[in-house]
């Protein structure tokens, strides 16, 4: 077999197990898929397009395919109790798939997700209608590319801790998502920390490992 | 002589003399000081030290300094009618260097100048209070540096023209004022234009060739 | 619905609609122009393939495509009065695109548009021969990739704003328009702004702010 | 007065006031500390020579400075409670100032802090002894230059959220702190989040924030 | 002929003759398959899709293609005895076929080779398990792409020299391998040394450079 | 002794000795060229401190030194006939050294130098003023930073050779000489070669190629 | 028409007419051909498919087509005497289409060429076979990718002027040319003069403008 | 304490201990050397100030400073058995304080060292001179800076294992020894691995490790 499949560190982290479907052919994720199917946990593919969906479909008949979000999701044992709330924003349109990722991967690992999409600061009431949605938040991703500047508005507004997402959107001297990548590394504001461009899942993780502190605080 | 001044080019502009002081040594700035006092029109130093200006000082008594601006200025002939209204924004305190070299350039070329310092947009209420300021402009300059968002938010709240200055504040992933020059060239507001790293003098400069165009619409 | 139309924005600038086309499909395309139709005002897409166009036509039957410029046009309302002058120079045949862009995005946006291309400096008659033109222009747009050194030689020319967009015309160490980025940024030209690599739109939409002005203050 | 100092929201994150000191002079530092002054609230000073600190020591005679860290305390206040357990780790000796600056800032903020230092991946054992101390911790620091590893085996190695600091520590190819961050940036383990190099107090900050969360979950 | 073909130095190495395929034709790689079918010795063809093996299977119909190493070897002579022990150690699934062509290449020159694959640093005991095999090598290669922390674990662990492969696996802030190529190079374990990136021929090629002055030694 | 020196590639090429004075003592500098006193040759040394010349004047008392052009030249032998026409131009007064190196050393070498400098494109006038001059030339040396667009305009205007020196005058985007190196590999005018940013020598060695086969073809 | 033909530069270079056919349909391209064709000087088109060359075939019957040069020739007017020696010097197979770029664009020029491909510096001794070529040149093309070290070391065994073209050849670590590009620029050979990367027909035009002054001092 | 020394690796590596001197104060290093005291291993102390030297000597004043490799080394214990021939050449004079970085690193760890330096490719028979010397040796070490060309020249040259050192030598376009490292890292040549730029240290290191499987395999 081609890769070692590690089960324990996935039950550990709470986690459902997660295949990253890029640069592997559909033949090569449905044999991974097929090897995961222990029915006590969901399973996650992310960057799938839909042809390897079609093959996972033939093994898994229940697989779910989120189109924007480019993922599989493949539900398995008890719904889990929602750990925390994680509200995902973006800038623009086109930073939807990141952002839809992000809000798959949050929801299939156990927490109650919102969304607040378009809210780019170019037209900064638009942000400002969303105050009550940030107050909700435990946690906050932000995804946008180009000039990536949500992140420090909201940074600013908020005191959770914010997740910020360089997206490739764009184009000329955002130089494939260096320029978000670049803004958000030098926000202004605390309490921002960023993962690489385009990684809506990283996001996820990171803020599910926050929520899953504190819902273990809770209890 | 070491340099072919210019005089018509300045004179058609409507532009001070201008020297830019860095690189050369304090003698040398004298002495091109020196050769352009025919009593007409003013002088402007910039990226003066202030050696250079006592060196300037001693040819022309009433030479001013500014000292957070770093520019020497010789006022000379009648102070000109203001030809527009121009706004300088800055995100940090210490962005201010570079916001005064703007706002002293734009003023000795002959504009109304006022200034809205340290309004970054991780506080956003601070920018929010100068909206006043911004439907007073003809112009608007923003300085900042680190991810430089001010820009985006900035021109997405203005109609008017606003030119972006990036500066070298900040450490890091800000690659000495990169990180605000991408980002503002990829802003998603539109009406913005961006001059090079730490250039206030340039922003001004372009401010003033639009405000020109603005006083000879009026006249 | 994937996208908050911004109606008061685009209104309260006196733009038409603009809606950036790439990255989206035909479908989600036709979806937002049909979104804007209430019959005020113009629609403008950009970077728009044909495809895309054929969808917005099955909408709009008399939507107009300018292919080179990659736009459709709906014209709405009453043609505005013009606004201003706008000269857009660019420095060879692959840079027109992009000069297209502007160009069209300049006349929906109410201004008067002439045109100067193929006058790169590296023979400096062609350009020496348009010096009518640039005295016309209340604001010059000049595109040009690989040097882009148009740019400062049009600036030293002009008195009057410069909006440089470089283009990602080149290759080798053009890096996509890197090079003639850099080279804008950098012009020892004064009165010189800079847009993003490929952005005619953006430049037109800074020209249209500073005619605006002029406007206002012919009035 | 050169800065609009920002009580309400630093109030709002149960924050000390902060003042960040490179690229001010001794006496604008002081000047600072003196307008803060309200005696409610614990004032730190980052990126703080010795010299600006006796400058402050004048106004605030128990002002306290860290050495290493760089930083100045002036405490006020009740101690606060513990709002929860942050581990710092560090790479190597030169790493210890950002990760002074980290821990520094963490317990202003009110947590209880714990650091592991000096233990970079060349020698895994090292890292290894320190499973107790990655169990204890509800946020992880990771402080690393170079190639800046260690992120991603302590990502690998714990549930919690970590933050990772990239330092500028290294030379040659590693491009002041470049290649740590880019390091980071990629780790393939889940729950990673990054800050800009050197910043030793943001990371802080993001951690405090994800702390907060849990204090309130904890009441 | 458009190859000068140079035996000398293949011989004077105790090389197989090495094509390297990208950017050739599948014509063109037969024609030089054929040139060198002098009978005595081996011919390897490094980064050959499925379309240049069917040509150069015309030729040689004992050609073997491996798949994932997209490399094609034609065995002659008699087998070397083997030099040496190395061991290919990859950090993920995705890294395989780089670190296929390393294997195969390393056995063609008459190495004895072992594998040990999907050992990335986020499962540290993956690694930890591979102690034996680590011991059992004269050399270590060790491809990983993303963060590439793996070689500086690995170069912590082991005494014998260390050849670091950076891959271009990954995306965004990966930039096409070289967050992962400065990481190795900053790797602050000693006994590391760098080849270009997805350069598996190139890592074997110096492995079998150490282990031939190992096996000179021997006799 | 530290250096080779290679006495027979100078003798061929009709090169002075050249030395490299930058990164080492005056001490150094002066045991080199007290080693390369044969008597024949002129020596010429670059990037020399006055500090370095003191140290040579010891040895050659005769010794002249270039403040501006940094170097030092030690005459011998006879005045060689001039091989050929340099012109050296240049854009501002800042790249005044660079130019200062280029002609010195193409003197030293046996050439006619002329020099027009401050002839930058912003004011094309002042360039336009001397195309007498580079009618002149069998060659031309072009100087410019910050942008550095003064090599494509003369590259159209002349039909001989062009070397273009790119500086590494400028702030910001400049980026130490990148800006114009790009500008200047990217140039649209044909005829035009590059060496190293700063490198005045290096053009004129290889301008003085040019001439040298000039020269041949007079005899 | 969409470009303006510079008929006059083009007869005072004694150039063919050239046209850059990248980036422009076939339709294009054909049509600016027919423009030409005046019948008295050649047309030569570069970075030209086959598909190009079809259509221009329709226009010009007897038009040449180079395959690997990816280059149409128009032979027009007498053949002109041979102005000077060039040689063209290719480091590995895959440099050849840029070489015979140069190739083509010497010879329809008007010079003398020869070749010498393969000749790289990891096999010295290829290089050094060719001594008698180097010496019998005027000018001497390097065309290298990779590593580009064949420019140093041609540079160091010749006197003549050296004109070195960097290629995209390479993968990972070669970043598309940079490396390449890069190496040739820090040459410390002397009389090497740099073009942009790939640039085949600009390293022959540079070195046409050589021998063309060498011819002129020739009668 | 700061730093906790690992004294297992160091002798299980047959390794002296090593300290890192850059970046600590002569207080620092001179406690750091204290500690290690035990007498049977030698210290070795890289990046060594004449300064650090003196507070090292304080406590060992048998320590001996090589000042042009900046090391510090207290010899103990018996002189080790040489493990290998080892041959460092450089390409200038510059290169010098790293290839003794090496040279000294080597010998310290038990091996026999040769040198040859100075011999830079753009006097290709400066290095054919030493012929003699590269077959002498078991691993060679190639530093260079500027194009780095030498490693490429001498990976062809020698069948043996090379390691590439690229130096921060040059200026401009060498971009600190980008230019050197990516020259390397592109090397046509089989068998050669790089490590990080001015690393003599590393290289020693590398190539020790080499040798004591040498040696290993000669017992
Ligand atoms: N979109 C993503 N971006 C980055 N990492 C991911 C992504 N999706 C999954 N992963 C990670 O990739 C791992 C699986 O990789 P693999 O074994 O190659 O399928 C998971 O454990 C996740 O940590
Ligand atoms: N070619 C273009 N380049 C950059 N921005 C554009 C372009 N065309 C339109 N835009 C901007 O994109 C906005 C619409 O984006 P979207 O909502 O994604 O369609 C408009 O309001 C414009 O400000
Ligand atoms: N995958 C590879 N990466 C880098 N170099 C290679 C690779 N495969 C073969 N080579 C080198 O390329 C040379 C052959 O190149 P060529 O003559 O273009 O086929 C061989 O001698 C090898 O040194
Ligand atoms: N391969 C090439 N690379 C760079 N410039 C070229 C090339 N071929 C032609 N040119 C230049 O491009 C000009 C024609 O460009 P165009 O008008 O776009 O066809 C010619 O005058 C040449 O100077
Ligand atoms: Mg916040
Ligand atoms: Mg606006
Ligand atoms: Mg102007
Ligand atoms: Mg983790
Ligand atoms: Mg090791
Ligand atoms: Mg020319
Ligand atoms: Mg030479
Ligand atoms: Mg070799």
């Amino acid at each position: 077999g081609f890769a070692l499949v590690d089960h324990h560190r996935a039950l550990r982290k709470g986690f459902p197990e997660v295949i990253f479907c890029q640069g592997k052919t559909a033949g090569q994720v449905a044999q991974i898929f097929k090897k995961l199917c222990c029915g006590r946990r969901s399973i996650l593919g992310t960057r799938a397009t839909r042809e390897v969906f079609e093959a996972v479909r033939e093994i898994y008949p229940d697989a779910v395919y989120h189109e924007l979000a480019r993922t599989i999701v493949v539900y398995r044992g008890e719904p889990p109790a929602k750990k925390g709330k994680i509200l995902v924003m973006s800038a623009g349109t086109a930073d939807m798939p990141v952002a839809e990722e992000a809000a798959v991967t949050a929801e299939v690992m156990g927490n109650e997700v919102k969304k607040a999409y378009d809210v780019g600061v170019a037209g900064i009431h638009r942000l400002l209608d969303k105050l009550d949605l940030i107050r909700w938040a435990d946690v906050i991703i932000v995804v946008a590319g180009m000039e990536g500047a949500l992140a420090s508005v909201v940074g600013g507004l908020a005191d959770q801790p914010v997740i910020a997402v360089p997206t490739s959107v764009g184009y000329g001297a955002s130089f494939n998502g260096l320029s978000a990548l670049l803004c958000m590394l030098n926000s202004c504001a605390s309490g921002v920390g960023v993962v690489n461009i385009d990684n809506g899942f990283g996001a996820a993780a990171l803020a599910n490992a926050i929520t899953q502190m504190i819902a273990r605080a809770n209890t």
